[in-house]
């Protein structure tokens, strides 16, 4: 297929000279981990991911919650693919100046995130660099005969949901690029991994809001070909920090979950046949799954405004804006708030 | 235990505030590639590798090479293991300007080592980056009811062997570091996979030479708390490239062999009473493994001198010259040197 997310062409450019597994399940950016028919039929589910960008702009500073971070990125993966832990192989990149108590620190939080999931660090690699980076691979194991889940299997007329509300992701993103760590944003988040589990017994797709909703729900869409319709308001499912900020700044509540630094909260679809039975187990597990809206056979999306009905809006254009705004927040913030100029046009006339 | 390679020390302090996976096997620093049991029985292999600091030197600068060596660097971990690869993650670190057709030549130079392998990039992840790293995941497998084979292992009686003569790697980067690239060295590493898969069958012992010859055989003696006697001489060892830039140059030609950038050949140690069987089923492979020496229960080393005779040397302090050193290469080639020295002084007195 062909990608209109401007990261899903770049990687799937980055691979054409490749040749694929036989005995891997999943396709090309069609899951959040890799998955891996096992001779026993199970399926081993890996992936990678390293905070370079966090680090070197300064989104992220202090050493224990890199750490911690460290674990959660790609624990987060294997939450969306509903995977067991098996552990984490660690790449620390690091200065040759970086000083032992500031590593112990980094340490500490890459202990605590494991102590807070019950995962092992198994080994890893260390290297000397210019840049601090510190990278990672999450192993996880689905048993025989269960079901796996990935980014691609949603249908049309299947139900939208999330793990809980999103946006505090980009709102911290904001307060530290933005606005001088004035605004205080709690984020230190844990992977959804006994939700995972469920949603890969029940749902029909998932992937995690580690780029923010909009990215989420645009690959979504795009690996499904369907579309969606957003049933709340976008303000009901944003974070109750990520709205503060919006009131004390002036600022759409919409916006922080268009922003490219996410929550790792999970996005997912139910089946309607499922759908009684699945909130009655998430019931067992405490947890109120956050009803978004319905995957629609027209592609595209129409979101649900507060003065009611429905506009349509473009997600890929909203996605890709991160990317075609060079990466600065600060111009990445002005695009997003002439898109809303633009809907606000379209709800005065609708 | 406490390690005496400085190495091995960093990453036992590095590790300190982690709990191990009650499901891997091998402990800190035993084995080249992490091993976990699954349920089933059998045992999954996993090591990460990144190219750091030999793309920073200049130690690497053909892009298609570099892709290579990202693929040779983390599956060579699994043939020390023995383990079946299953495939491959990739961390790129790219900077921002990063021309197309050179990606496209790194990727190449991916698609070519894992077809030369067997094996298949799974997935992986980009980053922005100041520095270009190239790092990798691999994942292998070992059958339910199979021995497994680490870097512990080997017993006092065992018999020393190496896949083959080594030197090259430490040849190439004194070519490319220290004499302009007026020494050509065919370097282009190939993992030996089928070579570590009946190695694990039959030995006791395996390590790969990524960090060359003396980094690893001091591994082994460290961990197994052994000693070695060498019983060829080390020109005997040393790869027949690495024996010419040391005639040309006037260089020991030992000095190949205690550098830290490795050619990937597996060094390993058999069981008297194995060693027949394993000659025979490694000549099937067409295979002629290099006997180096025996295990000692004194711990320490004993070389054979070209006149005859053993002389005692200190493999910890010549693998621990490189990082005491600073990583230059013209002060560690000196202080080679010296040791070489005072080599030839107990020679002539003994």
């Amino acid at each position: 297929m062909k990608f209109e997310l401007l990261e899903n062409a770049f990687l799937q450019q980055l691979s054409s000279q490749f040749r694929r597994s036989p005995q891997q399940i999943n396709q090309l950016l069609e899951s959040d981990a890799e998955l891996l028919r096992l001779p026993d039929g199970s399926v081993l589910a890996v992936t990678t991911d390293c905070i370079a960008e966090e680090i070197a702009s300064g989104l992220y500073s202090d050493p224990a919650h890199i750490g911690w971070m460290t674990v959660v990125v790609n624990l987060s993966d294997l939450a969306a693919v509903g995977a067991r832990p098996l552990g984490l192989l660690l790449s620390e990149s690091l200065p040759p100046d970086f000083p032992a108590e500031k590593l112990q620190a980094v340490q500490g939080g890459i202990a605590a995130a494991c102590a807070a999931t019950g995962v092992f660090v198994l080994g890893g690699d260390t290297n000397d660099s210019k840049e601090w980076q510190m990278g990672g691979t999450a192993i996880g194991l689905i048993p025989a005969g269960e079901p796996v889940i990935a980014r691609k299997g949603a249908n049309a007329g299947d139900v939208l949901y999330s793990t809980g509300p999103m946006g505090l992701g980009s709102a911290y993103a904001f307060s530290v690029l933005l606005a001088g760590g004035t605004q205080q944003v709690p984020y230190q988040p844990i992977p959804r991994l006994k939700e995972g589990a469920l949603i890969r017994h029940l749902g029909t797709a998932c992937i995690d809001t580690s780029d923010g909703f909009f990215h989420g729900m645009t690959n979504l869409l795009e690996v499904n070909s369907i579309g969606f319709q957003i049933d709340i308001p976008l303000s009901t499912m944003t974070h109750a920090a990520a709205l503060a900020i919006c009131q004390a700044k002036q600022i759409p509540a919409w916006i922080f979950l268009a922003g490219p630094h996410g929550e790792f909260e999970l996005l997912f679809t139910i089946a309607p046949a499922k759908e009684k039975h699945f909130l009655e187990e998430a019931q067992k597990l405490n947890w109120k799954p956050l009803r978004i809206g319905i995957c629609t056979a027209a592609k595209g999306c129409t979101i649900r405004v507060s003065k009611g009905g429905y506009i349509p809006i473009d997600p890929i254009k909203i996605a890709n804006t991160y990317v075609e705004s060079g990466g600065d927040p600060q111009t990445f913030l002005a695009q997003l708030l002439n898109l809303e100029a633009s809907w606000q046009i379209q709800i005065q006339n609708g």
